[in-house]
């Protein structure tokens, strides 16, 4: 396959010109390693669809120079895809002890944990694969453990910030390490990758440590239950409601599937501190008080089958909402899940529960740097060339502006697609040729098998709804045996439906009749054209649809 | 029908618990009249559906005491279903011209414009319908010639505020008239309707005149074509728009059928003034270069087939996008088209076009009251009674609570659901009978036939897509003729398909082989369930399975 001797080739296959399933190749020579492997939601017009993942062809056809899996941290866009790509090409991955845990649970899932080599890595630690030593700088998001990346390759030292915040006073762990990327930096960088996410928000994203103020003054003058929605692995958030309940004596319970998995993997991993006596079973709530427990719960997205979402519809059996309780959804929406989380604060409102969301408190912060962070880690990095990833075309290029607003030459600043490869070294770059790229749908247990046609036809059937004509012919002469049968679903029909159905036999039988030829397929098409064509004109709709004819 | 002698009754049949299709019944005695009759878009559940209308079953059935429909201002929510229930019940409409202009075009889209009433009225003046003087009252909103109304009837005055915002400074027409407001209030006013939208926003909205600033200090500095996308129905926004162009010398030209109707009505009737020599055709724009061209179109919510958007996808035939355009898109997304926008924003970018939108400059304001603007009329109407309109729940409640923090008895604060009947006078209130309320679908040319199954069945369609097995049997012994024959549709099938489809023919025919009853009804039971058991334990899918069985 495609060699390039001297040169690096950097090639993105997910994450640019999009939000999500992020992954990007690295290679030199005989060596390939890749940066995350994410998965991402399917949009609203990829009917039926689980979960996107990226295509990773390229990789597969490479795959004895591919040494190694490298994850920044454990959030699903950066992790979502692995069960699927270490069931293709089975290689070290290599994360955070936290990051690792949660693969963990993936690959138990999927039934591959023990075929799977997990290496846990620190910041501070280099690693070594192939050409390419990668060192782990502690960085700061919305999730403990996240690193950037210093990849020193033979033509130069590569900088990817992944996805991060400048939190000086995060919870767990330490402060973005911007020593160490101004030493880098100082040493001479060639090429910064740089989280886009924020960059059309000015100022600065506001420490995770801020939010523990709004929990304390919200818990502080609470007289009833509280219940807080959250991302599960938000895991410093969690741990700032731990701390608030403890302060004011009140029992933690945990509630919907992935909240429980999640924290308690980062309980065994001490990256969750919660004092025994403090947490409690769900079940065991009703023993206490409402002014003496706190449920922490996921479905802060308003997804329909999440904790959340249950409990405003009165379907989640353990936890009843009840006028007086407090419920806190301590996150933002993500575009497109606007509705669904309003849907849910309006119901829990109804059953006269108190609710505290975006709009009224400051129960959120973002995990993403906004654009003085990003000046910052461009001023400190000083990279010679600049990909801006992670962000739809609008992102990239408002980033790329950032980066000429403050002095980098636009010649050196790469707005790339997934696919694009560029080859780069001390001297330049040049962009090689394009490997497969896109969306890999999985629908079910199958995977990458719905196409276009699929979908086409999903939509189609999801507006319009479909008609079946059935007709019944003798197969030497073509006579029409049985007056022919219509079935609908979802269809909406005009008024007086039974006059009209026997309209559509009529026609339908007309059709085979007019239809000279004894080609079966010719008569389906004349029955199509005929139906399609009556009933758009009643109707001014066009159902699919589908003439059976059966010979006998 | 229900009547209660002595007691003004209202009922809200639309634009409660919900944003969209504000409708207000007011009855007292053998008179009723109703306050606009809006529409709404369909929720994203409702798949296929073009059109949300209000339930006006209590209106119907009383048809011989409705006096009248008075309408607010022309926005799609408070007239779009003014075709729809004049065709079912012909009285008279009174609006302000404007509002009138926007329903003619309607009606005459409807074919029913020669045989409806509509009776122009003003601020300032008043109306007799039956036992209610309805007096209409300058109020500013995104569109000219919103009106507030005070409505006298024997038992006190109500004030319905329908949409607005407290702009001292609007383009065209006066500013709200609160000192109107003030008398009526020092009267005394026994119950107020007002709207909530904007209630979660602390502060005030700003005027409609600083966007003016932007877009001078936008056009001053342009030196490309601009193409800015707005509302058609914000005429002051367009004004200002044409005021710009004016002052740096640009020509203007309308895009998409909507703004070109509504601009072209609005001129006509005097709320758009656009020197001659500025406005010309956008067939004519290619005579121009972009420095003299200014183009107005819709699309700023990013509906796909709108001008905007197809002009961002490269399919617009009379305006291609070329770098250096600037594309201002003056508006801020309805919830639910973040994402539809957001793409519009990405393609644009691609092109080239600089764009400016929501996140990045001051374009938009909202037409609607923040906090202290609430605040305000309630202290200048001060009425006994108050109930929140125009909102979701979680808007209701709110405003609630700010009646109640601005010292407002709760007692007296109502808030309501559609379909209930408000009973009132000056010594209380109680709540009476329920009356028919909801969403009616129009789909297509069909109106209020498309109920749950069929929604549900669109939604499985959707999701799974559908297998049709068609088997033919001999109608007396039972026996299969043919081979059994599959089709699917919108169904992903795993790998193998083929072997797959013979699978699945197999266990049809032995399903039918089976089942040793003769009833034809029991068959297709069993073949259902035998190749939704199997579909699901290869595919974990469950698509629609429709069994036909051709007997002869």
């Amino acid at each position: 396959m495609a060699k390039s001797s001297g040169k690096l080739r950097v090639i993105p296959l997910g994450g640019l010109g999009e939000i999500g399933k992020n992954i990007t190749v690295f290679e030199y020579e005989d060596d390939i390693f890749v940066v995350d492997c994410g998965s991402t939601f399917p949009d609203d017009d990829m009917l039926g669809i689980d979960l996107v993942l990226p295509d990773i062809t390229y990789l597969t056809k490479n795959r004895e120079r591919l040494r190694g899996i490298v994850i920044t941290h454990g959030h699903e866009d950066h992790i979502g895809g692995l069960p699927y790509i270490l069931k293709e090409i089975n290689v070290p991955v290599f994360g955070s002890k936290l990051a690792l845990g949660l693969i963990e649970n993936k690959l138990e899932e999927h039934g591959i944990l023990s075929e799977c080599e997990l290496i846990p890595v620190k910041a501070g630690q280099t690693i070594e694969l192939g050409a390419f030593k990668i060192e782990f700088i502690n960085s700061t998001h919305s999730i403990v453990d996240a690193m950037a990346l210093a990849i020193y390759t033979p033509v130069g030292t590569i900088i990817h910030t992944s996805d991060f915040k400048v939190d000086y006073t995060p919870i767990s762990g330490r402060p973005i390490d911007l020593l160490r990327l101004a030493e880098i930096g100082r040493e001479g960088v060639l090429l910064l990758l740089c989280d886009s996410t924020n960059v059309e928000r000015p100022g600065y994203t506001m420490s995770e440590r801020t939010i523990g103020r709004t929990f304390d003054e919200l818990f502080r003058s609470a007289a009833s239950r509280i219940i807080i929605a959250t991302f599960a692995s938000n895991i410093d958030r969690i741990q700032q409601i731990v701390n608030a309940a403890v302060k004011y004596d009140r029992k933690i319970a945990f509630c919907g599937r992935s909240m429980i998995n999640v924290c308690n993997k980062a309980m065994e991993l001490g990256y969750l501190t919660i004092p025994n006596e403090t947490l409690i079973n769900i079940e065991s709530t009703k023993n206490y008080t409402g002014d003496k427990l706190v449920i922490i719960t996921t479905g802060s997205q308003g997804e329909p089958m999440s904790a959340l979402s249950r409990m405003a519809a009165g379907e989640y059996k353990l936890v009843d909402i009840v006028p007086g309780d407090l419920v806190i959804i301590s996150s933002t929406p993500i575009p497109g899940n606007e509705k669904s989380v309003s849907y849910v604060v309006n119901e829990l409102f109804k059953k006269g529960a108190e609710v505290i969301y975006e709009s009224l408190a400051e129960v959120h912060v973002s995990g993403h740097a906004c654009q003085e962070e990003l000046k910052l880690i461009h001023k400190l990095v000083n990279p010679k060339y600049f990909m801006p990833v992670h962000g739809e075309y609008r992102h990239l290029k408002k980033h790329a502006d950032l980066a000429k607003g403050i002095g980098m030459d636009e010649n050196n600043i790469l707005i790339m697609e997934i696919g694009q490869v560029l080859e780069i070294d001390s001297s330049g770059f040049k962009f090689g040729e394009r490997v497969p790229s896109g969306k890999v749908l999985v629908d079910g247990l199958s995977i990458g098998d719905v196409g276009n046609v699929v979908l086409r036809d999903r939509k189609h059937l999801s507006e319009d709804g479909m008609i079946i004509a059935v007709a019944t012919i003798q197969r030497e002469t073509g006579a029409v045996i049985n007056e022919p049968d219509i079935l609908t679903r979802g269809f909406a029909s005009i008024k007086e439906s039974e006059e009209f159905m026997s309209e559509l036999k009529q026609i339908c039988l007309e059709a085979i009749q007019k239809s000279s030829s004894k080609n079966v397929h010719s008569k389906k098409t004349k029955i199509k054209e005929a139906l399609r064509e009556y009933i758009y004109q009643k109707n001014n709709r066009t159902p699919m649809i589908i003439p059976v004819i059966v010979e006998i």
